[in-house]
Formats: structure tokens, C-alpha cells, sequence
């Protein structure tokens, strides 16, 4: 952990959206949260959605649905700050595409126990780094 | 929320199986609920299945799981009720095609807190047309 | 269920790494455990991720995520044990790749309540055979 996970529907290409832009925001905010959220284990992804009802169904409403899945053990303030400050970044990101079109933005997380069953060469890389 | 997810195995293909003619019958069960699930949070999803091994994986064995997510606060007698109303509904959209393949149906539920972290423009519009 | 969804970054493939060998590996586990998971109601896919930032988004990083949902009532003894198992087959599986590129192998479980909504014709087949 951490994972986060970016659902979105595919009618915001036409807007001009680019996931890749999203994504690395989300990642920038987590290594920026200082130790809280150790480099090596982000996992930060997307899933493109092409079946969708929305609402009605009757126009051209689109989402993004951003889920993490964090460990146990964080504090409800540094969640909450974490969070609000994530989303308040978010916002922005979409501000353009949101004042012209029919847009939810939403932002849950879970947290799960950490697992045992884990292994990951990338850690090394950022404790060599320290 | 409330959101629903609907994984499909790519197999129902060539059984005619079209996923929007699900997504709209759970869409449209979730909007019969009357004040239950407000409109504008409604977002129903499908993710294609491609690649997945089922039961001995030696036949061509299909599934469809639905998800829901959504926020507590509704009685145990109203998700009972809404839940199996709503499976009886996709048990008689599959019917034929159960009839004559291999098929495993599923609907679950989980319930989230509502988030801190949202925005959203397609409630306005179903406020307006009250 | 049982359900396992694995998630991978598609940067695996110029690796070789073949998902349906991994999806075939944690079914055929799935199905040695005894009468633990009824073979008809096992349901193991895949999702292939395009869009990912791993870590700090700067190297070639990949990694594959296994979500296990299962009913509830096995004991703890049992998941320690069918799950350190499995995990040391993942990590075997994969044990050429890791040896040679940035890779994080995670394993997590979910327990749910068994839905009172399924439909299976799979099943019989697997009861008729005893």
C-alpha cells in the first residue's frame, strides 16, 4: 500500500481530459505527504470506462470515482487533511471541464489491514536513496 | 452515491448478451426506489471481462457480479426488498440465456460512509426539474 | 464465491508474463484446498491496467495486485495458511521477472457476507460429478 484507484468515464476524452495528468497528481500529493506514504509502495491507477449510465441516462453526464486503499494506523486529522487538500487539488484539476458540462467528482477511502503477503524490489530503491 | 459496478466474462458475447441494456434496467430499478437513491448520484458500470479462469475453467463458463456501493443509513427491510426486487429483474434479463450456457449470477452490497470529498453538477438539474 | 481479481501493469508484457498462466495457478490452488471453495463458484479474472504512476513515476515500475473476496466462517488458521501458500506460487511464478526489473507482488482478502442474490448453473455440474 498505498493504492488509489481512478475510475472515470471515457465521454471526458472529448473534453480534452488526459488521465495521465490526473494520475500524477495524485501520486505527486502522496510523496509530497512526507513519510506518511512511503514512495516505493504508491500504486496509482486508472480504469477507463466505456459502458455507463449515469443519472437518467438521458444526457451526457460523466464521473470520476477515486478510491484509495491505505493501511490501518493514520490519524483522523492527517486523514482528513490529506484528503481535503487531495481533493481541493482535484477540483482544480477539473475546474475548466466542470464549469461546461455535467461532471461528479468523488473521493473514498478504505483502509485494509496490511498484508502479509507482500514483495516489492522498489522499496530498495528509495531507502538507497536516503 | 449510490454507485454500481457490473463485471461481466466477454464469453456472453455470442449469446447476445448487449452489457447497456443491464446497466439501464439496474439504472432505471434504482430510480423507481423513489427518494431512495437521489438521480443525479446514480452511476451504474460496466467492466468487460477478457481474460478469466471459472470453476475447473475446462467449459466455457460465464459470470456476471454486480456490486453496490452505497451510503448507510437505509433499513435492513428496504435493501432486502430493493435488492431482491432488483435480482428477480436481472435473473429474468438473463433467463433465456441461462436457459443454455453455463452462467453464475451474483449481486452484492457494501455500505460506505458518504464522503467529505465530493462535487457534483448533475444534482442541480434534477433539484430544478422538482 | 470465492472471487480473485488481479490487477496488472501491462509493462509485464514485454517481460513475457502471460496472465492467464497466473489466473490458471491461483485457481488450480483455489481448487486443491479441499472442499474449502466449491469449485463451481470459483471466479478468478484479470484486469489489464494501461494508465498507472508507480512510486515516483520516473522508472519502469510494475506491479500486480491480488484481491481475494470470500465468504465468511474459515478460520484463521485456514487463511494464514492457504495464503502464504499461494503467495510463495505467485512469487515463484514471477520469481524470473523480479529477479530482473521493479516489480511489487501484493496479496489481500476481503470476507463478505454470502449474498442471499445468486444464481448458478455451474455448481450442479460439479455436484453430479461426486
Amino acid at each position: 500500500m498505498p493504492h488509489a484507484i481512478v475510475e472515470w468515464t471515457d465521454n471526458l476524452e472529448k473534453d480534452g481530459f488526459q488521465v495521465r495528468g490526473l494520475l500524477q497528481l495524485i501520486n505527486a500529493e502522496m510523496r509530497a505527504a512526507g513519510d506518511a506514504f512511503p514512495t516505493g509502495g504508491i500504486r496509482v491507477r486508472a480504469i477507463k470506462l466505456t459502458d455507463y449510465v449515469v443519472a437518467d441516462g438521458e444526457d451526457d453526464y460523466a464521473f470520476v470515482n477515486i478510491t484509495f486503499k491505505i493501511g490501518k494506523g493514520r490519524s483522523e486529522d492527517f486523514k482528513k487533511e490529506f484528503f481535503t487538500a487531495l481533493f481541493e487539488r482535484v477540483k482544480a484539476y477539473f475546474a475548466e471541464i466542470y464549469a461546461r458540462r455535467y461532471l461528479a467528482l468523488s473521493l473514498y477511502f478504505e483502509e485494509l489491514e496490511s498484508p502479509n503477503w507482500k514483495q516489492n524490489n522498489i522499496h530498495a530503491k528509495f531507502k538507497k536513496a536516503n
